[in-house]
């Protein structure tokens, strides 16, 4: 039987520690593809660009793996590796590692899940790894063991069509183990702040404050972060608020 | 009593004609602040700025209506809005109107629809609003009446945290009426156009087919479009797939 193909994106771009031990963990799964962004695209979302041309320019920075650096965003890459690079279908696409946490409503901004969802959406089974520490002097260590057992599990059990995995890991060299979870609510209190550049014109940086509105919850992935364990969410792209169609075919 | 605050963005840029139908619209209603990008944003997904500063400059292009134009993505837009540029919280948020739709999984790439969730991760009534039609020539006077009636309903019957609306309009002057659905399951077929520059190196162009992969279902964004109603889809932003996660418990 063949290797299985693994096809490997991120968002802080091809050079990051973190995609390095993700291709370094898949070496040792099957074979494994790279196209990755040629420079940090995190917060993109899933953004697609599509009023210019995409490039993509091959990468010898990993040994013995086809790799590919992409002038393009996480979703770009994704979409490029799966039309020009792989001369199969991967039987599994993975984004990351993440410098950086991916859980809650982060995942709405994430340029890691918008790479997995992307596969997810043109049917390919995919995992988000983010681990939850932004420094590009992150430990990875304690996450080459989790990572190799869920990968290797979805691949003898591949998810139904729609669901993909957000997978976010402590920051710490003593994991508890894996929790399966929902997505925190959660939100940003926006706190813009305000300057004024050497001409006098203002402009303004993001910065916000986390707020998680499920803080009595057990079951979210903000507590298995905060506890220690590795949050595991099932995540879907069809966005239909089920619960509500009902109640709003009364009113319209 | 004041009358409602609406704030508006949109992400084809402050100037595009669907904005100003929707400010026209939106006075009929209440008082109107807009913020909008300075140039066309389209599908940039859930995007924000993290890296660079953000911009706000005032714009008169509106008669009577307190109008910024931003540097930044449609969820810079909104988050500076309620930080910097509102005075109170607005009582709605809507969005567009896009000239192009954001049925179907185009919800995930969509400026308008992130700009919108935005919004509504803050806990402020969102309404994104797309017309099918790409043209910066398109004819929007059928959506008015709907949209007017739309925002009303929801601004009388507000939507529970975590749900907002995606509204598209079919490209016709005879509409049939609103239908609440589910979104279609739909991907493109990526098929990139490969060239080649005048230094011989090749670039490539993004082109797809879309493919609705639910072509057999009545209830879905897709059908009503298909057949001249106005689509409301009620949408959320908590991505948990809850059917899969008893069955991941037992797997990992």
């Amino acid at each position: 039987m063949s290797k299985p193909l693994i096809l490997i994106a991120n968002d802080d771009g091809i050079t990051a520690p973190g995609i390095r031990v993700l291709v370094e963990v898949m070496q040792t799964i099957g074979e494994v593809v790279v196209v990755a962004p040629d420079k940090p695209q995190s917060a993109m979302g899933h953004a697609i660009t599509v009023s210019q041309p995409l490039r993509l320019k091959r990468s010898h920075i990993f040994d013995g793996v086809l790799a590919y650096e992409c002038s393009g965003t996480p979703a770009d890459c994704v979409k490029l590796a799966l039309d020009k690079v792989c001369d199969r279908r991967p039987d599994i696409m993975v984004s990351g590692i993440n410098h950086g946490p991916n859980y809650s409503i982060n995942v709405i901004y994430s340029g890691t899940m918008s790479a997995a969802v992307e596969a997810a959406v043109d049917g390919v089974q995919a995992i988000g790894f983010s681990l939850c520490d932004y420094s590009m002097e992150a430990d990875f260590e304690a996450c080459r063991q989790p990572i190799k057992h869920i990968v290797e599990t979805m691949l003898q059990h591949p998810l139904p069509y729609g669901t993909l995995l957000n997978v976010n890991m402590p920051a710490t060299p003593k994991i508890n183990g894996i929790r399966i979870c929902r997505q925190a609510g959660a939100k940003y209190a926006e706190n813009f702040d305000e300057r004024l550049d050497p001409s006098g014109k203002t402009y303004y940086w993001m910065t916000g404050k986390f707020i998680n509105l499920d803080a009595d919850d057990n079951d979210t992935d903000l507590w298995a972060i905060e506890h220690d364990y590795i949050s595991v969410v099932p995540t879907k792209f069809d966005l239909t608020s089920n619960a509500v169609i009902q109640h709003l075919k009364q009113l319209l």
